[in-house]
């Protein structure tokens, strides 16, 4: 009998098993029910110890704390190691744990001399579609097709190792890596830490799970459409988007390689804002442009602000309403920005069309209307999931295009980031001061129900003009503070659809994140500007 | 009876001879017979004083005469003007003479109370197809189906401009800008001004044979495979190709608008070396990236050497060997450059496979095998030229490309930069110094024969890999030291062709140029280069 996708995907889940089975000490008994939010499961899992080293510090404390070596490196990663058995207990966020690979990498840094690099001992998580260190490693990026085929070890990961760290746990990613939120044939749905009924978002959402439980404190994601900052919104962490070619992101398993219309990015996600900063300041460091030129080659200098802040604010898109808890983070952000002395403005999106934004990223996402991926499902049987049916087959603007269409839709992105550039600049018209950041939505609202995530606009936007943006965790959903405006009359389809997915109730305790981006190249600025906000709400 | 291709041209030849009719006071008599080498004609045709401005002073000194105000922005305009005129009747380089409109501009620039911008009256010449200021400039990049169209201010010109520049003349471009000479069915074909038989090369061949003459100190040209280093070294001038998107390159009467795989730059051309660099830096004062955001954000800093440089030799590229008196110029300047404490070292191109970097940009060239271009001269029945069907019809690896086939060639293009990047960086394996740059031919010899100009690996090269070069004057062509190599046996069929166009007597005294080359975005290095071995050779 002819072999089917579910036979093909049966030992990548036994190897999945047995990875976790390797957890020493075995995990104790989970409740038979699972409850709905998963964030105190590890407190009746783990020993105190545990706790207190996966989530009592910040990554900067526990690199230091690993550096003195008050603390081994072993005993670190076999924390995490446990938390992250926790984790994939509760919300199905990995592919796999490396116990016996980062036990013995912990065990060698443990035998140096010296502690040696940036990230010494830090034990990083990383999505399953990078390949990375270790002879057997396999990267399948969710495609029963690449089931068991090796890959080799991505740049970034090289730097990353070099620089000290641990690879301990992989992490799973949707089918086509093309969905905001992480469900796939191969590993299942993941689920969100804070309410099962709700995605983590995705592509990045067995990362973004996965530290929303801290069986992680730092991973890497990629980005071309939000696949960063969604699920870290979702999830209550901080996530990096870069500008393209900051990031050596080169090397991955995926698919369409070659084509370049528009690009992803990699980036940091954490669960604490200045590891951010530290992880792109060690990548370029490593002058990453000397083995992909492809880069920009540009070190990194940390921004200084010599005046307050002018801040734009976006309240919507022009497309979609934010649901209230969103509504409600502008507002306390804005105003805590402008008590601290910046300048806050509105960021006018009516006369910037973010809709057609939409129709040029989703078209140049597919210039072969998805041929080249769909043939690989069809290639093993595999089916098509209902968010990749909604990307590739129900976007209006995606149609196979000819070569001469290619350049047109290409040119019409030119157009649109020279457009949305002059606009940004006239912001200096009056008197010389440009806006400096934009604070933004990442999303109509916090984590979708499963399914759900089908409005793009406010991750994607930024993906088209190559815009960087960083998204921060502000409040939770209130249904005191955030009743739904029942005398809203939804102005379009999109609008209506997302509207109607709002209800206090559904979200109550999700995380509520706002995304602070910043002109294109201005890397430096959008976290330098994070630092200011988060001051200004308290935050050290 | 329907129009012609020649009676749409017609109206334009006759609007570049009324340009030239109001040239004051008009230029004597020319001699029947015109020498093979034009560079003696200005001064039976010029004053003294003429002679005196265009050709005394660098960029840099005639920048500061105009400051001081010792001469008036109309002097040194109307001297340039009549050179230039000049120019066109013994080299056939211009599209036309902007009289009214430069006069105009300097008597402006006279009457302001201060000198104002750091190019204050410098008078600079332009690529026609660059569209400029001036409310009935038009634009059809040698394209008759484009003749009459309107054509906007690029925004380099912009910039030229604000810094308080005179456009005074437009320079011609080939059939389709894409030969490595200039001729084109409206204007003609136009002369090298040290030889008539040779070509200026092209596609800025109108720049390069304008400033040959010093018809124009400083002019701007565009490189995608050559256009600015190649006609740069025919005509002993210098000439710079940044990286792509340091220079604002946008809005360009051009072709295939939207195709990015390869792309082109635009850049200066000039009389003298330094008015390279101020031409960049006041490009990149002006923050182009502020209205262009495609553009690498990175301020201009001028690179200082901390060390001796290291720089290696390309002694050929594995497929044509330089003529001999391009191999004299590696030697001559390799020898200065050691006897001035540098490290010289080979480069090895045998291994680096410059043929198949060939074959990928010739493919990218024409990703549709040229329909755009070719259906826009047959939509007027404008005759396809000799070299026209060389670069499209003639190359093997031309071909309508499926989109799927675009990605693979995208993704050649990219495995072969990297494969090129890591070659570089292995030149630190053993000491940790890299080679600085890279000193090599920027053509197989001095300036072909019209219609020779069939291999453009010398340039193209490092248009595939996106690395800066910049091109100055060496030697000359010289019997005595350049015989011909009797017992040179060709490698292959291009060698052959290449190998056999040489007889020194053909070549007699024709400019022999070197070209600079350094990594991707190390364009501040390059030109630091430039002058560390001019200096090594002498030059101040």
């Amino acid at each position: 009998m002819a072999e089917t996708w579910e036979d093909k995907v049966a030992p990548v889940r036994r190897q999945r098993e047995a990875s976790l089975a390797k957890v020493q000490p075995p995990l104790g008994k989970l409740p038979e029910t699972l409850p709905l939010n998963s964030r105190n499961l590890p407190k009746e899992l783990l020993t105190d110890r545990e706790i207190e080293l996966t989530e009592k510090c910040t990554v900067k404390q526990l690199l230091a704390r690993l550096r003195s070596r008050s603390v081994s490196v072993e005993e670190v990663t076999r924390a995490f190691l446990r938390r992250a058995a926790v984790a994939q207990a509760a919300v199905n966020c990995l592919t796999e744990v490396l116990w016996d690979q980062a036990i013995e990498r912990a065990k060698y840094l443990d035998s140096l001399p010296e502690p040696k690099g940036e990230l010494f001992g830090l034990p990083i998580s990383t999505k399953e579609h990078h390949g990375m260190k270790g002879s057997d490693i396999t990267s399948n990026a969710s495609y029963v097709a690449w089931i068991g085929s090796k890959h080799r070890s991505i740049q970034l990961y090289d730097i990353l190792w070099d620089a000290g760290c641990v690879f301990f746990a992989r992490t799973a990613q949707p089918q086509t890596i093309m969905h905001l939120e992480t469900n796939s044939n191969i590993y299942g749905r993941t689920l969100n830490p804070y309410n099962r009924d709700l995605t983590p978002g995705g592509s990045s959402g067995g990362e973004s799970a996965l530290i929303g439980m801290r069986g992680s404190i730092m991973g890497v994601g990629g980005d071309i459409g939000g696949s960063i900052r969604c699920p870290a919104a979702h999830c209550g962490i901080y996530g990096f988007k870069p500008t393209c070619k900051r990031i050596p992101s080169g090397g991955q398993r995926t698919h369409m390689i070659g084509k370049e219309a528009i690009l992803s990015t990699l980036g940091p996600m954490a669960a604490d804002r200045d590891a951010l900063e530290l992880f792109v300041q060690t990548v370029m460091a490593a002058e990453p442009w000397l083995l992909d030129p492809s880069l920009t080659f540009k070190p990194w200098v940390p921004h200084k602000f010599d005046r307050p802040l002018r801040v734009a604010v976006q309240w919507w898109d022009g497309v979609v309403q934010p649901h209230p808890p969103m509504t409600r983070a502008l507002k306390e952000v804005s105003a805590a920005c402008r008590a601290a002395g910046m300048e806050i403005v509105d960021w006018d999106c009516e006369q910037l069309d973010h809709k057609k934004a939409w129709d040029i990223i989703a078209s140049l996402y597919w210039p072969d209307a998805g041929d080249e991926v769909l043939g690989r499902l069809k290639s093993v049987g595999e089916p098509v999931l209902l968010l990749t049916k909604f990307i590739i087959e129900e976007q209006p603007s995606v149609k196979k295009l000819s070569m001469h269409e290619l350049w047109e839709r290409t040119a019409e992105r030119e157009a649109y980031r020279d457009f949305y550039a002059r606009a940004w600049t006239n912001t200096a018209a009056q008197d010389g001061k440009e806006v400096d950041v934009i604070l933004c939505p990442p999303s109509f609202g916090a984590a979708t129900p499963h399914d759900q995530s089908k409005y793009w606009g406010y991750t994607a936007q930024w993906n088209l003009l190559d815009y960087p943006g960083v998204v921060f965790p502000v409040t939770t959903v209130d249904p005191v503070k955030d009743p739904r405006d029942e005398s809203y009359v939804p102005k379009n389809e999109q609008d209506k659809f997302c509207f109607e997915m709002y209800s206090p109730e559904r979200y109550k305790n999700a995380p509520v994140s706002l995304q602070i981006v910043g002109r294109r190249n201005h890397d430096e600025k959008v976290l330098a500007a994070l630092r200011e906000i988060e001051a200004a709400l308290g935050r050290s």
